[in-house]
């Protein structure tokens, strides 16, 4: 008798996903100890040594929540007896920078290359799963800045595809369903209900609801639209990288001239591409600046100087957009994660 | 003094509309009664002599409900009154196609383009207002379609840009006050507050809930997000329009290789035209179908033929994509809408 669906549809998306790796390859699994990574991990112990790969598992303490080291050693034991190694865990120190979210998934990040580096592991598989996915496409669309934040979580990302996401097309409850079926039992995060967090009141409020009014369809619809949106915006930014080249003004910055011969949405990614060039952080560039810039070329009436965040000035000088810094951008100094418990070098 | 508020962002927003037209031009303002296309109506016949512009208006009777004839006789009585002219009330006849949205839909355009034709307009005017783009905003989200679904509704459409809506980035709250301050009762269309339609249990349940998770902005968050992708899809159209003549086989249809070269998002265009041009109709053309046609391409692995619906069939022969008729497409006859009650020939 085989696994049941849930496992068997597990275990096939993590086979698909590790389709590119070489036997000797470390593969290592980022488990909190819910439902989702933690079926994610039986599964990769599983179709891992059936591929001639290993497998490890690193549990990330945030040390957000009360009793979270025990809970970060409960959830390495457990994966050592699932057969995983090397097997660790992260102590972080979460910061403020972007709110309480954006700083932990930083944090967590940080500690996970650092783990996969020393280790030398060929790639991080996460357990985000379809509703993850519809979650966040439903934050983005509360950003209101268009396909790159309605675009999702990618299933592949990071330095050389280090970090994959094999769960991306599952629904949550089919990670529960395999949970019970390999006889483990996932940690419920109290965060996850907590109404404190938009994520949670997205979750438990917002998707039942939309499910009730639009249908039952609706994790499955934002998902693919996510994928569908990321294939839009790869192919615009491809598309902008090109005419980059062709835009930029003899002395420095951008020729609106040229600019303006391009269709709105490459025009606006183009200028998007010259503020990061200039120092303008990715996370806080919203389309609301890129909008204001784009009136320097489309809607040219002599304007001022405008500020960017990460102190960028853009003005424009005969028919040239120049990008400035306002003053020197400060830099906080990087955090180095604490690594405890891994059981081998 | 001047008008409040609501009624001068109103007028600002028509006049901005109206800004191509010349001097003798008759503008149509599309009335149901209700407040957001009476406030359109009665700013149009402020903005519209300003212009040297002449202002008319329609009324359009779907006949789907009691006392809707005597309903587009008032509304034709009041633009009337507010010294729109040409005034009249189209009866339409309402089929099934596509769903009774859809249909009505279907009905309307045909019974306006028609009106406009005769009394030679140079365009007419919709109220739907920055709300109602939010609500067509979350349907498409719905559909899971991508950017092409989420795009809304265009600001101007229609045979040399007939169909234009000033209103779309304004609240529908704006059109209520407008009608106060300018003495005009709207007529509530009972429809708009029947849960047994989704876009009244999208405007009733599910805007104020996403208000509440994720914050007040959210319908400004909505048509925004609609306005770049539909500036995506602008931009991805015309890269796959372009691409269109590389990618034709030299017997007909599309040319496996070529297509593989382009990126997802560009290829997936370039199948969706060539389906549309075997015939295939737009709006029953779903991107499962251009996703299973798009495995012709980069998931080979001699599959048989795909039907598409309009009895469209793709078969892979050769590295050649070959779309066909499987059977002869049924045509329905056109339905001719009947004009009533028009002041003048």
């Amino acid at each position: 008798m085989g696994p049941v669906p849930a496992v068997a549809a597990i275990r096939l998306a993590v086979r698909t996903a590790l389709a590119d790796h070489q036997p000797g390859d470390l593969v290592l699994v980022a488990c909190s100890g819910g439902a989702d990574s933690l079926a994610l991990a039986c599964a990769t112990a599983f179709v891992a040594p059936r591929l001639g790969l290993r497998c490890g598992g690193v549990s990330v303490d945030h040390g957000l929540q009360d009793g979270s080291p025990e809970r970060a050693a409960e959830v390495v034991a457990l994966l050592r007896r699932r057969g995983l190694d090397p097997v660790g865990s992260v102590a972080v120190t979460v910061g403020r920078a972007g709110g309480p979210e954006a700083a932990a998934r930083t944090a967590r990040y940080e500690a996970l290359d650092h783990f996969a580096e020393r280790y030398g592991a060929r790639c991080v598989l996460l357990g985000h799963t379809r509703d993850d996915q519809a979650e966040t496409v439903l934050l983005g669309l509360a950003r209101g800045s268009g396909a790159r934040s309605l675009a999702g979580m990618p299933a592949v990302f990071g330095p050389g595809g280090r970090y994959r996401r094999p769960l991306l097309g599952l629904p949550r409850a089919a990670t529960v369903e395999a949970c019970a079926a390999e006889g483990v039992q996932p940690w419920l995060d109290p965060h996850n209900a907590d109404p404190a967090y938009t994520r949670s009141r997205v979750r438990h409020r917002l998707l039942p609801e939309l499910a009730e009014v639009l249908g039952p369809g609706m994790p499955e619809a934002l998902a693919r639209t996510a994928r569908m949106l990321r294939e839009d915006t790869e192919a615009l930014d491809e598309w902008a990288a090109r005419e980059y080249p062709a835009c930029e003004h003899a002395e420095g910055g951008l020729d609106a001239r040229r600019l303006a011969e391009l269709p709105t949405a490459v025009r606006r990614r183009v200028i998007r591409l010259a503020a990061l060039r200039s120092g303008a952080p990715a996370g806080t560039l919203a389309a609301s600046h890129i909008e204001a810039v784009d009136a320097l070329v489309t809607g040219w009436r002599g304007q001022g100087p405008l500020q960017l965040p990460g102190s960028v000035e853009v003005r424009r000088t005969n028919g040239r957009l120049a990008f400035g810094a306002s003053t020197p951008p400060a830099r906080p100094a990087p955090t180095r994660p604490e690594l405890t418990g891994a059981t081998s070098p």
